[in-house]
C-alpha cells in the first residue's frame, strides 16, 4: 500500500485554473444547481422540435444516400458508419452544397474539415496559426468564452478589440493591430461573430464587412469567422452575406456550428479553410488542421455526421429549409422577450436592453454590478438564472450587465422569467438607487 | 479582387510538418491509393459483427435504459439525446460498472470522462500535466503514433524508453527517469499499453506491473496506461490485471477505448483520471481533465454515448460479453497469422517475428531495411500492405521490421497477403542475401 498521489495545482497547466475555464463551469454549476429556475442562460437551440425518431429516419437516410447516390454496396456502407474514417469527414460534399445553397459560397468540398463542433474547429484553427511565441489571435470582445478558452490551452494570448455601443468599429480594429505590432507582437487572425454576436447581439452592416475584408488584406491577418445564428434573423428578407461569401482573397475561415441548425447532440460543426500554404507539402490550410485533428479526436463520429448529413438530405440539402419551424420559434421568442422587456423596463432609470434583428440573446444593462453573487441571489430567491458579462469581457461596461437568451425557452417561460427578472432588478434599484 | 493569401508554412505551429502527423498521412493515403492490395496496416476491429440494424437498437435499448432505470420522461430523453450534455459524459456509470465486471477496478463515476476516443484521452492527459517548460512525458517505445503526436500538439517532449526484446525492462526506466531529471528536465508521466502493446505485440508480466507501479511511487511519475487490446487474448484464461486494477495509490491515469470492443465509429473512448488535486478549486484530475475538454470539443456526443451505452446493456454492462464473436474472430486471426508466418518464413535466414499472445500485431524482422519505398513497391507490385516499423521509433532495429496486423481480415486474406509478402521478402532476400 502506497500512499495515495496528490498533485498539485501548480504542476498543471495554468489553463486549467483560468477564469475562462472555470467560468464556464461555474454558470454550469449554478444551472445544475437550480434545475427549476427559469434559465435564461444557456444559448441552447429550441427543444420544440426534436424527435427520438427523427435520428433514427436521418440514419436510415444517411445510409440510403450511401447506397443509392454514391453507389456503396452494403458491405461499404457498413465500414462507413462504423470504422475509422477519412479524417476532414465524410459529409464535406453536402456541407458544400449547403454553403452554396443558402449562403452563396462557393468552396472546394476538399477544404472543409468536419469537426467535433466548431469548438474543434476553433481550436485547430489557433493550434495552426499559433507558430511564434510572439502570436497573438485578436477577439472582438466582449468574446464568446470558447474562443478564450481554447486560446488559453494553447498559452495563446487573445487581445480584445472592444465593441462600440453598436458592435465593431474598424478603425478600432486598425488602432488595435498596430498597437499590438508596437508591443513586438503578431496579430494572425481576428476572431468574430458577424451575425447576432454572442454575447452581445451585435451585427455587422455589409459597409463594414467590405471594410474588414480590406483591413484583413492590407494588414496580413485573417478573420476568423464563426457563424452559429447567422439563419436565426427575425424578419425575413434582407439577410447579409457573410465574410466568406465576401472574401476574394482567402483572407477568411469560416467556421460553422450545426448544434443550432441541426442539434447539439450531433457535436458536429466544420471549418473551411480554402487558404494555400506555401513550402514542402504545402496545399490547403484544411488539409493543416486535418493533421493536426487526428492528433487530436482521429476523426468526427461518422454515425453522428450520418445524423446531420440524412437531417441535410431531408430538406433538399438547405439548412435553411430544415430550420424553418426553429426560426419561427426563435422569431416568437426574441419578439416575446424584447416586448417584455419594453413593458417592464422602458421606464426603469439606468435600465437598457439592445434590440437584435436575430439571434439568441439580448443584453440588458442596469445600474448595479451583476456579479455572480447577484447570479445565485437572483437563482435563490427569484428562480431566475442569466449570464453575467463579466464572463465575457473585463472591462466597465460588461460588468453591470446581463445575457439574456430566449433560444429554448417557451412565451409563457419568457414572460414569468422576466417578472422575476423584474422583481430582482427593482428590488436593487430600492437598494441602491443611484448606484 | 485582393490578391489571394498565401500562408507560409513557418508561420504555422512546427507539429503540422512533424515526421509523426505526417506518419499516419503517409501511412492513410498509401491505403487508400491502393484499395485492392491485401492490408495488414491498420489496427481496425474485424467488420464480421457489425450490422446497421445495430445502431438502430443500441438507441432504442439506451432510450430505454433513461426511461426504465433512470425514470427520465418523453421530454428529458429527448434532451438527454439531443441537446449539450455534461462535459464529463452521460455513460459513465455504465463504464464504472464494466470496469468493475470485466477488470475489478472499482472506481467513482465522477473520475471518469468520456472522450472523443482514447486520442482525446491522451491528449487532454498529456494537456494537464505540461505545467512546466521543463515538462516531459516518457513512452516505451516504439511507441503508439498517437501519443507521439499529441505531445507534439502540445510542444511537449517525449522520451523513450526502448523495449527490450522482451519488452519493458523496469530498470530501463529507473535509468531513463534518472537520466532525463539529470538533463533538467521533469517526467511527469510514462506512457504505455501492458497488454499486446502497438506496435510491439508485448505484454507486461504481473511481476512488472507490480514493479513499474513501485517506480512511479518511488520516483514520483504517473503511469498513463492505454487499455486497447487487453480483452483480446489469444487463449483462455490468464488475463493479467491492468495497472489501474493494481493501483492502490492512484499513480495510474487509465485510458480506455470503445473503439476495438465497441466500433470506432461512435468515437467514444475515457479517462479513470482519480488523482486527488491539491490547492484552490482542487478536486479530481477528472475535473481538470473536464475543463479542458469544454474548450476543445466541449462534450462528446451523447448520441455517440448512447450507442456505446445500448451495446453495454444488450451485454448485461460486460464488454468482455460483447465481444465474444469478435475475440474468437481475433484468435483465429492471429493464430492463421503465426502459423502462416511459420510455414512461409522458418527457413528464411534472417527473417523472424514475436510470437504474442493476443491482440492485433505482429512485429516481423527482416535483414534488409524497411522503407516507406518498399511499402509502396510492396503495394505496387505485390498488391501487398503493411507498417514500416521506423513510423514508430528510430531505432536501428525498427528500421528492419514491419508491424502484421490481422485483426479485420478473412484468413483467406491472411493466407493470399502472407504469399505476397513472401514474395516480396524472398526477392529482396536474392538481391541482398548478406545485407
Amino acid at each position: 500500500m502506497t500512499s495515495p498521489v496528490l498533485l498539485d495545482r501548480a504542476d498543471l497547466h495554468v489553463s486549467l485554473a483560468d477564469p475562462a475555464l472555470l467560468s464556464m463551469n461555474f454558470l454550469n454549476e449554478v444551472a445544475g444547481r437550480y434545475p427549476e429556475a427559469i434559465s435564461f442562460a444557456p444559448g441552447r437551440p429550441t427543444e420544440e422540435t426534436f424527435d427520438v425518431a427523427d435520428l433514427h429516419r436521418y440514419l436510415d437516410a444517411y445510409a440510403r444516400h450511401l447506397a443509392e447516390d454514391k453507389g456503396y454496396d452494403e458491405v461499404r456502407v457498413r465500414r462507413e458508419l462504423f470504422q475509422y474514417g477519412r479524417t476532414k469527414g465524410i459529409v464535406h460534399e453536402l456541407i458544400a452544397r449547403q454553403l452554396e445553397l443558402d449562403e452563396g459560397i462557393t468552396v472546394d468540398p476538399e477544404a472543409i474539415v468536419v469537426t467535433v463542433g466548431a469548438q474543434e474547429a476553433l481550436w485547430l484553427v489557433l493550434r495552426a496559426l499559433k507558430a511564434a511565441e510572439n502570436d497573438v489571435v485578436l477577439a472582438v470582445t466582449p468574446a464568446y468564452v470558447g474562443l478564450t478558452g481554447a486560446a488559453r490551452l494553447l498559452d495563446l494570448p487573445v487581445r480584445s478589440v472592444p465593441e462600440g455601443p453598436h458592435g465593431l468599429r474598424p478603425e478600432d480594429l486598425i488602432d488595435r493591430i498596430r498597437a499590438v505590432r508596437a508591443a513586438g507582437e503578431r496579430p494572425r487572425a481576428l476572431y468574430l461573430v458577424p451575425d447576432f454576436s454572442n454575447p452581445s447581439g451585435h451585427s455587422l452592416d455589409l459597409a463594414t464587412r467590405h471594410r474588414l475584408l480590406e483591413i484583413a488584406a492590407e494588414e496580413d491577418i485573417l478573420l476568423l469567422e464563426d457563424n452559429p445564428y447567422g439563419y436565426f434573423r427575425a424578419a425575413d428578407g434582407g439577410r447579409l452575406p457573410t465574410l466568406k461569401a465576401l472574401d476574394t482573397g482567402q483572407r477568411v475561415v469560416h467556421v460553422g456550428s450545426l448544434a443550432k441548425t441541426c442539434f447539439p447532440g450531433a457535436r458536429v460543426g466544420f471549418a473551411v479553410a480554402d487558404q494555400q500554404v506555401a513550402g514542402p507539402g504545402g496545399g490547403l490550410l484544411a488539409d493543416e488542421l486535418s493533421r493536426a485533428k487526428s492528433m487530436v479526436t482521429v476523426n468526427t463520429s461518422p454515425v453522428s455526421q450520418a445524423l446531420v448529413g440524412g437531417m441535410l438530405l431531408e430538406h433538399g440539402g438547405s439548412l435553411l429549409r430544415a430550420n424553418e419551424r426553429p426560426i419561427a420559434v426563435y422569431r416568437r421568442n426574441l419578439d416575446c422577450l424584447l416586448k417584455g422587456l419594453q413593458r417592464r423596463f422602458s421606464a426603469l432609470p439606468g435600465v437598457s436592453w439592445n434590440t437584435p434583428s436575430g439571434g439568441f440573446f439580448v443584453v440588458v444593462t442596469v445600474p448595479f454590478p451583476v456579479t455572480d453573487a447577484l447570479l445565485e441571489d437572483a437563482a435563490v430567491r427569484h428562480g431566475v438564472l442569466f449570464t453575467p458579462m463579466r464572463h465575457f469581457g473585463d472591462d466597465a461596461r460588461s460588468a453591470r450587465q446581463l445575457r439574456l437568451s430566449c433560444s429554448y425557452l417557451t412565451t409563457d417561460q419568457i414572460e414569468s422569467g422576466l417578472d422575476r427578472l423584474s422583481d430582482l432588478i427593482a428590488e436593487h434599484l430600492r437598494a441602491a438607487p443611484d448606484a
